[in-house]
């Protein structure tokens, strides 16, 4: 095994998982990229394992702090101590059609690593070069701890670019005839993990979907029945927390054919077909011809895709936040609800809330916050890694 | 009534309800202190009707946008209005042995106004000298609608020295020879309105409490039963949530000695009093000597008085934070859980998250953030008036 120094003071040394290439001594130029290296400081003390790639600007992420194996048993370990963290704090993880993230990367000490649990099926991503090359271990442990009927790669991330590894996506174990059909909150989903966004589903925003819901249920906002929207819906589920509740009908808009597909379906398999539209409609359009006919809405949730995707877009990223958000204003009746999401790492909460100010001065509309959420609490946030955090989920009454 | 006229762009037309005298063409000074002022533009165009005081910085607050008088009728209006928010997305606010903020002061457009009420006793704040002169309307408003029993004035707040308003605290109606009884969640506390902080309970922190409770609970920490630290325990509030769970013993400290009194009879209240003890002590030195000791605790919370009063102490008051956490962690057992607050609105989220970083750099500990949450429903966050969001409480697992 090879070994990098590090030049100077490294946010490492308080717990990051990351190695700049400008936080080593000499180059990382010529390494085996993806290869597992050992890292020590000036003074040649141990600092841990990581893997490496001088084609990134993160040179070395770690794997570990001690001297260890990085084989199947690592990261059945380290996958095991995921799921602890589940058990004790999301819910069941181990139940037949549970839904949920197992392993969150960087907050479960297994940077470059995403693996997302579908019932039977169990998806995952690999964002960097280096646990690519170890994947046949990971493999190993996931298959020794869910045996999953199915397991997917889904590495269409863009963030493999900047890794130098090519997009693909493919099953490695048995197949997706029958989808995936998993319960999250009181509701089920098919999921496609082949399909659509990230690995199949947006479990991250499962707990604020609950508790909008639980909001528009508690709010009386029509005692003759509330009609929300849903846009930026994908398969459905904003939509169908809010019509499980009674006198709710909701509208989803999405621009993909095979999303608002699936999400018909999955109103369908919840006996929510009556209460729930679909609508194949680029969300901006739909809006322009909404707010033309000034349709007003009890409550509207608001889930884009991320807008700012480096930090070089971040004015422009802002300032369509505040554009979409005004409108989305526009559209609610007084006292309306509205969840406005942010899923962009580089639009931090203080920033998104000031969008949403400039939003409300724009719609000339007074508004209330009611609550301020992240992420579920299934992808946890790392107090020594903040790059974990990048969920804003804000939820207020629009006056 | 007189008249005043903004000079320029002002954030009261971004519908932020404060004037600052910087934003006034032509000094306040002349203007009859805590008096009614109609605000104008410099084009004459009436924005709304506000009090005055020429000795604060912030000149004017508004009170409506409307022409109306500001009488008894005004007030309850605005107070009838903060109540249907409660009802739509707090619970029953009307319930006999109910305890909840009923006015929060911009947030319920009635700025320098905190309306608690704790059963049949309804305790006041007036931090301005504006809101101090119309105290009258607000009491006839606040007895139509709820009739309490009584009716206290807790103006001992340090807010009012700004105001040039003397401190002082009077039960204005009835008497407090019977202290309330109020429900919060599944437990009872005796609220003493004359003695202690604020108006003589914590209510921002109800639901933290009750998150933290839970997860305490559902997370197993210990099979063998958990033992838990309440740093600043004033009457026992977050003791008593936690010990309401099966297995669980609580130590509170806290420096005051009526405050701890009160918790132990309110822990009796709970058929608690096994379960919790509660320590005369300055918090610091009980730190200290338990530390030298190396006690470990299952569960920590640490909800200590604002450290930073005004924008000067910042860095010393986030020293003092990163301090006192760090301690708090390594009193901690692996695993085990940190409910760590600040009520320092000079603190915001992201600094307050750095503080922890950096405590838990220095307690060697890797943490992952269960929760980030902010001041209970019954305190809602103005969009308009940032100044309103002022509470972070971070739930973490202390690896």
């Amino acid at each position: 095994m090879q070994t990098v120094i590090l030049s100077r003071t490294s946010r490492v040394l308080a717990g990051h998982l990351w190695v700049f290439s400008n936080e080593l001594s000499g180059s990382p130029r010529g390494f085996e990229a993806g290869s597992i290296v050992e890292i020590r400081d000036r003074k040649n003390t141990f600092l841990g394992i990581g893997y490496i790639n001088p084609n990134s600007l993160i040179s070395v992420r770690i794997l570990s702090r001690e001297r260890v194996d990085i084989d199947a048993g690592f990261f059945k370990k380290r996958i095991l101590n995921a799921l602890e963290y589940r058990r004790r704090f999301v819910k069941d993880p181990l139940g037949a059609d549970a839904a949920f993230r197992a392993v969150y990367s960087e907050a479960d000490l297994l940077p470059g690593l995403i693996i997302d649990r579908y019932a039977g099926c169990v998806s995952m991503q690999f964002h960097t070069l280096g646990m690519e090359r170890l994947s046949d271990a990971v493999v190993a442990a996931v298959d020794e701890i869910f045996s999953p009927v199915t397991i997917v790669f889904k590495n269409d991330s863009a963030i493999r670019a900047l890794e130098g590894i090519p997009l693909e996506k493919k099953i490695v174990k048995g197949s997706l005839e029958k989808l995936p059909l998993v319960r999250i909150g009181d509701s089920m989903f098919e999921v496609d993990p082949m399909a659509g966004q990230k690995t199949g589903f947006f479990l991250d925003q499962s707990e604020n979907r609950a508790a909008f819901s639980a909001l528009i249920n508690k709010s009386g906002i029509a005692k003759s029945g509330y009609s929300g929207l849903d846009l930026f819906c994908y398969t459905g589920a904003w939509s169908i927390a809010a019509a499980k509740r009674e006198n709710v009908a909701v509208t989803g808009v999405d621009s993909s054919e095979v999303a608002v597909a699936q999400a018909g379906r999955n109103a369908e398999l919840n006996g929510l077909a009556e209460k729930c539209a679909f609508v194949k409609s680029d969300v901006f359009e739909f809006i322009k011809a909404e707010t033309a006919g000034k349709s007003s809405y009890d409550f509207i949730s608001l889930d884009p895709p991320a807008f700012v995707k480096s930090k070089a877009k971040l004015a422009e990223g802002v300032r369509a936040y505040r554009q979409i958000n005004a409108d989305a204003m526009r559209l609610l009746k007084r006292g309306g609800l509205l969840a406005t999401s942010s899923c962009s790492f580089h639009v931090d909460r203080n920033t998104f809330i000031e969008a949403l100010r400039d939003a409300a001065r724009d719609a000339g509309r007074f508004c209330r916050i009611i609550e301020t959420r992240s992420q579920s609490k299934d992808h946890p946030v790392s107090l020594n890694v903040p790059e974990t955090e990048y969920l804003k989920c804000v939820i207020m009454e629009v006056g």
